[in-house]
């Protein structure tokens, strides 16, 4: 039964989606009529509501990719298909310690939260305080905030307080200024993402990743394509995201070892 | 310290890797010459070893994407590019619940345990007897079994066993065969995502979700483009896999509800 | 030296650039000021000329992309990445019969003009009479009128008026209802080619070329992909045109042969 | 009525297709049997033949695009996709004099003189003289060398001996050798279009455009995707050429001009 402070999505199509946290009572207004949010209570997930123009919305449970896609911007977020790829190109897992550089609006730091509880720790990194706090809110929101712990540091100059990172996540505007710190923190053989929009970020990542001992580097990019399909027929949707981030994915090799 | 039956890649670049689990002694055959694998143990992650023609060889971590392409496969396999989406917009969290059907050679079965542990369940559902020892023993190679439960049966006669499942995963020649089975089984308002390689699969997918009582259905398809990037020049890779499967998701609406 | 009634587009950038013919005198409005045309008549392309508020726009030579983009629309028009395509899968040359169904909106008729000019002829057929004057004006409008024959004609009912065309262009809701009509028309060996938004019109489009008398048929789609080089750095634009149409390429068997 | 010397394609699928020119007499061998060209002469195109094994094969039109992929190469050749949009960019028409610079395998240049003709000429620079010798040869085996002037010169150091051209192509791995001279060769605000693999190329190229006085300047790429329908159902083809080339379209500024 759906209580106060649980999260919902309300849905009457994909124009007209509202991401909300459940008050005690109140009014919510969408552009197909206004809600009264108190009938929702005692509701479950699944069940639907009408406004009062008499539209029908259905009450579903928020995906991470909703979240992610909804939190408030101050920069630009990482994309539920990159972040995919992230999770499974590094080692994320219930009892990870993951670094996060920086924060951003915090889309990613709340996805990896999610994969990392509850043992775990998200060690999210970033030198804007405005952004640290934004991305703080929007962790908080989506009721995540427990497993993160939120550091105001410049990494470039000072470098992780943390230790034995199981994953670090690079998103940067000059990524190459932590690898070397990144090299110093994460787990032997493990493997550190950076995701840049340019292709010129990409290549001198690449060489400092080379240059500080890592191995393995791949860069990558995804595109996400919807397809139609309406009884007029199927097709794919005409227009698209065609970018967003390339991903460069690097594997540490230690600094002392046999190759010598 | 590395040791009997862990998981190392041994990586010497793309077309020299090797996935294997850690024997207490024995030697391991590349095509860049022998490797003691004695000499392994009691190394790091991360370290260097040389076979004996005198290639480097690097001791990396295994990721989830890297198991997934290497199990031993009867079956088309879920390909990263592809879980990774599956997973931002289900609800797939440590300590969930979800199903999978069908269990197809245990790729997206392995991702699936490695994020739903320790208190959380995969059911991995499959008809044909010799795919699902298959899948099992992928599964148990990489340490996930204990997070998983298999069950031989026919869902589209039987139905499901588990109730209240979080999340679920579909994965058949004929995915409309178990759809009303999957809404009895589904939370309210949670998602289920099917993948299908052909277009008339994912229109009768789709007609028979709205049927049954789902709603925010979508189809996607990702495609995922290497960058190389090198000293004579940076361009995407010539060759790509174009095509693996779309992606259908929708989320349940629960039968008896307001709108009636 | 530019002269009335010659095409230029003038350009100050891809938000700020006109398609137009020369009068004899006028003025021009554009989002960064007014042009005075007369003042470019004397002039060349390539030349520069100052709007009132003092921007600078180039006097350019057309391109057939630039035209085909710029007709006047009643309906999609055919893109040049696909009408590229087209070309060179089919028989177009100057001197060519080619025939088009329907003439649309112009676009693929101006191009096909262009190419089979000047003993060539482009016989397009169409049903609606108000899309075949605006076709009729938009290929006026560019100077190509007089290697194009327009034809006002039902072709599903009544065929086509000309024979052995080297080929054949169907652009039309219905493509099937042709395809008999253009087995008798198109010369033995050649090439015919459909264009549809979605996959089921395609694929009875392949059953019925199958049924007809076709060899060699194959889909194919374009995606156009614009990459940004910038100072700030290198990236694929961040939006595209996902998907226009797919092509469907056929050659003609002759139906009396040896193998029967 | 075919008859020596005219060119065929031998049709029995797309990984049993021969495009040869029919001699007086001869027998041809393929994969699916042997093939006796005497009875070839005196068929039409669009009839079928058997092979000694009983294998059909259709005697098809050969397109452009099958010449252009069936040249002997002694480089990477200009695709198809990629020559129409070049076609459609720049000013190409019957009678129009274009440039090439280098001329490759000759895949681009007999694209080129199919449509230039009967009035006008490829200019076909290349400073490799066993490069020129197998461009010609290509272009001779289809016919095409009457409206192509090939030029053996390295135009990076003497430029072009040709003047005034419509249009201009620049296939070299350095394009922005020749740009200065292209510059002088190109009519006023007429476009040239260079490919290149790489992104380092692309942007110094770009670089050189914008110095020698270019406007216009896009980069795009285009790619190719198979759709295959078959009984089995309707998917993209699983693999696919991701990469060829960028292309880098610009018009033409003249050097005095009322911007000064």
């Amino acid at each position: 039964m759906l209580k106060p402070s649980d999260l919902i999505l309300l849905y009457h199509g994909e124009k007209a989606k509202y991401l909300l946290t459940l008050p005690q009572t109140g009014k919510f207004s969408t552009h197909k009529g206004d809600i009264d949010l108190t009938r929702i209570l005692g509701k479950e997930y699944g069940d639907a509501i009408k406004s009062h123009t008499g539209d029908v919305f259905y009450i579903l449970k928020p995906t991470l990719a909703d979240m992610a896609m909804k939190v408030r911007r101050t920069t630009t977020i990482v994309y539920p298909k990159d972040a995919g790829m992230m999770l499974l190109r590094t080692a994320v897992f219930p009892g990870a310690k993951v670094i996060e550089v920086g924060s951003g609006s915090g889309a990613l730091t709340l996805i990896l939260a999610n994969f990392v509880r509850p043992e775990g720790r998200v060690y999210s990194y970033e030198v804007r305080k405005e952004f640290l706090e934004n991305a703080k809110a929007n962790v908080r929101r989506f009721g995540l905030e427990q497993w993160v712990e939120f550091v105001e540091a410049d990494v470039e100059k000072q470098g992780f307080l943390h230790k034995e990172a199981d994953a670090i996540f690079i998103d940067l505007p000059e990524p190459w200024g932590v690898i070397n710190w990144a090299h110093q923190t994460l787990k032997g053989g493990h493997s550190l993402v950076s995701l840049s929009p340019n292709v010129e970020q990409i290549k001198k990542t690449k060489s400092v990743l080379e240059l500080e001992g890592f191995t393995r580097i791949r860069v990558v990019e995804l595109l996400e394509r919807e397809l139609l399909v309406r009884l007029t027929g199927t097709r794919p949707k005409e227009r698209m995201i065609s970018h967003t981030a390339y991903l460069i994915f690097a594997q540490k090799i230690n600094k002392v070892n046999e190759s010598k």
